[in-house]
């Protein structure tokens, strides 16, 4: 939660970045009813350390992500990246085609940016 | 149709809204041959009361819009809720999965923003 | 359940389309973990009665599979109709264009079938 | 329109591909109410000569079939061959990527059956 | 390839379902130009072990087609649980939402007959 | 390549659009693993002059792009109009629906800011 002081006042790019995704989440989880409270914590929960690993679910993310061009491919990219692995984006790309390429693109160019 | 009035000058972020949907969909109109713009006129009219009533063929466009993540779920959402129907997102949510949340919490976002 | 009794043996068209449906949910039910289980939970509960009535959720549900060409048109087509509501196909297919005319088609064709 | 005479009860096998997909067309088109109407005669005029071809609007179809993988691919690669084009096959799988291998192949084997 | 012994007549159901998958492949493989080839080998070529596992790799090849709802769900289930993996598909039911439910419920089936 | 001398500092709005769209194509291909690669190769390679003409190829790109609504509609339809060719866009609507509206829509106006 913001307090108004000055060191909280220039966000670096990586928290820019984390609070554009969570923001609106917020909203429609408070704003919303029931089952769309639910879907959200279903959506927390699946990702979760079990019969898979954290680490390989993130995975799974990044590449359904990818094969629907979904909206937070950079995330994903990101996420995947700090549980320290990589390369899953080839299968992504192959199973769905060139019109994957743009939202690939633009995930590593974000990623990029905030790797920098 | 603008007239260059001085009151004209200062559009409300309501009607930034409209005219950010309005102004390409005319281009297209215009420019486009007799087919698109058949498609157009059919696109309409398929809104309008009939078997069923106007109000719940908003919530239907809506739960279209967001199963397919189109790209004026915040558009549709605010159309339902002025027809008085709300909470119909949680068919497209399910429907749809997770992938859906992005372009529906940024249509809360922005639903949010221009009912003040 | 069945029980094997003579009665049960020859099922009409309308029991074999159920079946058909019911079946292979059951089996994934059963055999899948608890997620999976937990979004049956939830895909069933988002049609119940509440801000918006079971009738007008299975239209919602009618278009939503309709626009994204889902395997159960024909099941969401005829639940609609046993509701008392009808005639919102042609939004679906305006909204999902002419790719989902197959579809739609076959749907009108399995539901006239076990209606007679 | 079927008479009943002998002659028309045995159909060759490409009588019965156009029936499969014809047949229940007409069912929707018959019950359906006005918009469906005008969507299936908006379907049919937009494939017509024009500003192009009619040769280059039956691959346009094709490729967008393949690319949403619709259910009437092997029916496009028909109407293109008929038409004296090929080969527009590689631009489809490339943008769909290899989700859309299952319904070419099998497109080309419905094919390849209906020519001998 | 089939010399036609009596000993290849009757072929198990798990080879028919290898074989279903294999003949419109080859088909499509021999008659098509070059760069549906070599989208072919691409996507042999894709699921490889390299900076992942084959094992990994199958199990972002199930998501990713129940995420789009492949025609291979049941091949991709399979081929996964031969790897030694099982359990993926939560992600890609949360992912890709209750559409997916319908060819991940057929998935299972198939899958079950499969393994007796 | 930059070699910042001054006359360089000013790109056109058609510089930019180039740019906005090579850009993050280049640091994927220089990034990415060796799949990632052949596929990009693989998707230059399957627009050049074969059985079919460059332009005929180019218009199968911009349907296939309308029809999966990808990002790059508006360089579809610039590189199209280049090689002479126009009014494809009402098969790639009609085959995608009104979901369609939108891209087509932003892809006509960004097409004719650039045209000027």
């Amino acid at each position: 939660m913001k307090t108004g002081k000055p060191e909280e006042i220039k966000m670096s790019r990586r928290e820019e970045f984390e609070e554009e995704r969570a923001r609106p989440n917020a909203l429609v989880f408070q704003e919303a009813d029931l089952p769309i409270q639910q879907f959200f914590a279903l959506d927390s929960q699946v990702y979760e350390d079990g019969a898979l690993s954290r680490k390989t679910k993130e995975l799974l993310g990044l590449v359904a992500s990818l094969a629907l061009r979904g909206d937070f491919i950079a995330y994903h990219l990101i996420q995947a990246r700090e549980q320290g692995v990589t390369k899953a984006e080839a299968v992504g790309l192959v199973v769905g085609g060139s019109i994957v390429i743009p939202p690939l693109s633009w995930a590593f160019l974000r990623a990029s940016e905030l790797w920098g």
